[in-house]
């Protein structure tokens, strides 16, 4: 368990910018390690909801060079018995409450281990029962920045909370059903379906056309970039991060569909 | 009067993230400190909401090292007669406009002294009316930054603007009437009662049972953390401020119970 | 063509603060210089409002040191044939789409020159089609931020997209004619009035009284800042950019006169 720290740490939170909550855990850390450098990924995650700050997190997180902390509090089951957590992969280590909050990581080939933050001396005393973003995560994560071995941090633990992530369903070899994951800033709808699967089945389709409907509404057809798409109806790409995204043309796509995350999405060819 | 300035400078504004007003202000003090890290603490105070700016900056300044400069802009005033002020404490310096946004710290042990900020070659020059933050707040709390001494920045004056803060009362023995002095992003309900005054009065409640309500709501009672509370009805607790705070598990309490900042609340043993 | 970075960069877009985008975009920067010191000016851009993201950077850019590079990426075009840009003033760097987002620097004294921004090496390979802030224009502003030279990121150009950018008509003697170009955080409404043409026809017009009037409703008259109108009606008054704006003392000027951005307004002498 070799860490080298960057002294870059990102924040991921559901904290909104209102309050003074992302600012005090900054002062937390800057108090510890003076050096710090701050990129906030979102503190918009909406209120205790865990899988969005986990989608928030994975888009963003392998864009920061190695040595980064990614610090994430999502927390509804604060000051209860959830384990405060730290997650340490071949390049970042992830420090935040056991929730699931981290799970697009313990599958991936770069995880190395999990552990349960204990090492009371590197928190804030006496911790609330209301804040660990400044009592526990914060102070833990930046005791880690200034080189802390991570062993004295904690001990490892085999079992971290998983969420079930949705997954895209492959029916036959002419459907897939795939679920919105995430409404973007612009009303964009991002799938769950990734390129790699639609290009493997569509292989198999010959010329055959390919449709795609989402609330019994139809989608134009699939094209390359925004401006491809029409003002008349919704169109769907593959989007930067590789998956199947529906837009709207110079509109909001979520408000025109009304379409909300969950939602189910059907790509098939006829 | 000896601050040396740690190269950190908070802010707290009413000015919004949509507006340029607050990269301007980074501009403007990075022209006379490139070496300045800025750490905001909240920029969606309530237009000219002076108390909620107090508040805001009163929960989070102390977490920050000593030799944070603390610039605040939150100023109706703007323009007019009321002076550009300069905070001094042990540790810490305090920017902004005289109008009471920094009520809280005149009666902390650690104040020191007050300025009225007069000193023209450290502003930006000719100040407009209507951007003190960008013309007079922000160069001199950069000039500060540099270690300008305090001295000639301006002249003490003994009677800085004080906001009346609410405070809880007691009513005999048996019962506290606070107020809600925030509502947080989450819809929580922060009220002014301090865990302080609350163990003080129950020490000689014996084992009397406590009650707690609001706009004629009654709450279930006083737990420890957010998970000990229900999704039927809404409960309290102390918070990591030490405040009592009103919340409804899973849900915006504010929303819920029609409550916004002002509003009484009962604690009162029967 | 001698530009000496100072290792500051801003960033201005439409990605609002909710998603990762901006997150994002620092990560990829600290890749290639880590010791970038990133100032947002804002990313709450209405979605795809070209004229609104060159306001918002027109009113801050000049605030920051000499050898500041201007990221901005409001970009409805993205992926398909506009080009990304690079604009060289005296001072600073531009770097964003070539839609009209930096057309006010166009006609400065301090501009140089345009580039289009051809070298692949220097963007994330291989990029999509809907993210070029973080594949194409955050790695081209990061390696010029390293010193990469100039004339090795693209070739130059001499027909970057101007935007239309609304002036004032001066109609006769007695009359100017403008529109409300931004509406702020506070619901002031910023027209594109300058307050040297005003005084110019101003000096015409002896002690003949002046009138203000947006959407057939009068203004109270010119005042020199906020404090000096009224809660009573709307008054207006020359800000700290040099635009008269028009306001209401204590209120959102916007949502009481309800006036949005492009509504005209008169100010004539009788």
């Amino acid at each position: 368990m070799d860490f080298k720290a960057s002294g870059i740490m990102t924040l991921t939170s559901d904290f909104g910018l209102a309050d003074s909550f992302v600012g005090t855990m900054k002062g937390v850390m800057l108090c510890i390690n003076p050096a710090l450098v701050f990129v906030d990924i979102s503190h918009q995650i909406p209120p205790q909801d865990i899988l969005e700050g986990s989608f928030s997190l994975q888009s963003a997180y392998s864009y920061f060079p190695p040595g980064t902390i990614h610090l994430a509090v999502v927390d509804p089951g604060v000051g209860g018995l959830r384990r405060p957590l730290l997650v340490v992969t071949r390049d970042y280590l992830f420090v935040g409450p056991d929730n699931g909050l981290f799970s697009f990581i313990f599958s991936d080939s770069s995880f190395q281990a999990a552990y349960e933050l204990t090492a009371g001396k590197y928190f804030l005393e006496p911790a609330g029962a209301t804040f660990h973003g400044r009592d526990i995560f914060a102070p833990a994560a930046a005791w880690l920045s200034t080189g802390t071995p991570i062993s004295e941090m904690g001990r490892t633990i085999h079992d971290p909370v998983t969420l079930k992530i949705p997954e895209p369903k492959v029916i036959g070899t002419s459907k897939i059903q795939g679920e919105i994951i995430h409404v973007d800033h612009f009303g964009n709808l991002i799938s769950n379906i990734p390129v790699e699967l639609y290009e493997r089945l569509r292989a198999g389709w010959g010329n055959r056309s390919i449709r795609i409907s989402i609330l019994a509404q139809g989608i134009g057809k699939i094209v390359r970039y925004y401006g491809e798409g029409s003002e008349e109806e919704p169109f769907a790409l593959f989007n930067s991060s590789g998956w199947m995204e529906i837009f709207w043309k110079g509109s909001n796509a979520a408000e025109k569909l009304g379409v909300r995350r969950g939602e189910k999405v059907h790509l098939y060819t006829v």
